[in-house]
């Protein structure tokens, strides 16, 4: 996998814990540049907590660089998103992630993502140092989230914005059963369903439009129309040795 | 808010905080249907751990149920998505969040989301009650995803899906100068600069076109344009009591 060079940026996180779950947040989106300003705990990223919910994602911790202002953190970087809203007075305008990130991945900027610290977010003299605001669209009333998910959603986004990851399929893609194959089946229902009293051929009412739509609906495969046709046929036998009359007392459709 | 019936299933979670952590990433996405299934701790929804992390979402845990076994969890639901890849053998197609998502939001399903425990995921009996697996895009070579932070996922991806929350701006929108607004500013700077010795009427080279690709790239407020404006008329004033050849010694452009 070749590392994107996005940035990720904490300013003075608190919990050791959620710098973890932060790197393991990037590197699960493909993102691995990690720099902590001012930290809480100077050795947060040798910390106990921070290793456990890396899990995996050591390797990003201990790539990371510790700073101690935004300013520095900034290197080489010509964009920067704060994870916030837009200050009172002034500051650049906010944005939901799935409105900007598309238009930043066509430019040609080295971007950041800037997370605030657990408890004041970030400063409006950091907003200041910001390109755009950003903000995940939460719940009115309580939109509280967590540092290391809100990394997670905008590692998502971000990396949805560039293009994605593939999910490959495991298994091969199912042959689907074709509008005769699906005939067949319902004409083979249709004579079992009469055999077994079920369907009156007087009265046919709706039953085989009405079993022909959930046929549609389900979209079968040609293994399990298989299935369907080999129940018709064991039907099929019992029946013909079966006394008449003894079919299914199931109440009609 | 009204909330959405939408429930998140966790199939024998291991880690009250995560739990907990879940809760919250529900709640900041409008969810509060919270079902356990088989938890390793049968305190869990009580635990110190999972309401450290679910922060204000305690009301989430207060309501949760716990159940034995899957089927039981599913009361209600008549559509739901695995949180898991297409078993080997065979099962519901894999699908992206967003692939499936919006389609799903636009039924008539009551859904449910169904995520397996941190160290085994789901069994393939639990797979194979659910309509349809969702596999969320992460890198090739590191897709573990932590429980909590797939929960976060899954549930901002359905709230997109069903619609999104707004993201209400703080500040009033600005005033963008208009054309001759900006135009007048380049003039009057063009002035300043000549009285500079900075640009030379004889050979302007590129110099106000650059400035006006600048000033259109940075889309300028009004209030920006008084300010800029302001400072051109502070040079003239300081230019117009100094020694003639004293201005800028810069190099030029």
């Amino acid at each position: 996998m070749t590392a994107d060079p996005t940035r990720f940026i904490l300013v003075e996180p608190s919990h050791p814990g959620n710098v973890g779950a932060a790197a393991r947040a990037m590197k699960v989106m493909g993102f691995v540049d990690l720099v902590l300003v001012a930290p809480r705990y100077a050795d947060v990223l040798t910390h106990p907590d921070a290793h456990a919910m890396a899990s995996g994602a050591t390797d990003v911790l201990a790539a990371a660089r510790i700073v101690s202002t935004l300013v520095d953190a900034l290197d080489g970087v010509s964009y920067a998103c704060a994870t916030a809203m837009t200050p009172r007075d002034f500051g650049p305008a906010t944005h939901a992630p799935r409105a900007l990130l598309p238009s930043l991945a066509t430019s040609t900027h080295r971007i950041a993502f800037v997370f605030g610290s657990e408890r004041y977010g970030l400063s409006n003299d950091d907003v200041y140092r910001c390109h755009a605001c950003l903000s995940i669209p939460t719940a009115p009333g309580y939109g509280s989230l967590n540092l290391a998910q809100a990394v997670q959603l905008i590692a998502y986004e971000w990396r949805q914005a560039l293009g994605g990851f593939a999910v490959e399929p495991r298994t091969a893609a199912p042959t689907w059963a074709d509008g005769p194959a699906l005939q067949g089946l319902l004409d083979h229902w249709q004579r079992v369903l009469v055999e077994l009293d079920y369907l009156d051929p007087a009265a046919p009412k709706k039953l085989m439009p009405r079993l022909l739509q959930l046929a549609h609906r389900v979209g079968l495969t040609t293994d399990e129309l298989n299935i369907l046709r080999g129940i018709a046929r064991a039907i099929e036998k019992r029946t013909a040795t079966s006394p008449p009359g003894s079919g299914t007392s199931d109440p009609r459709y």
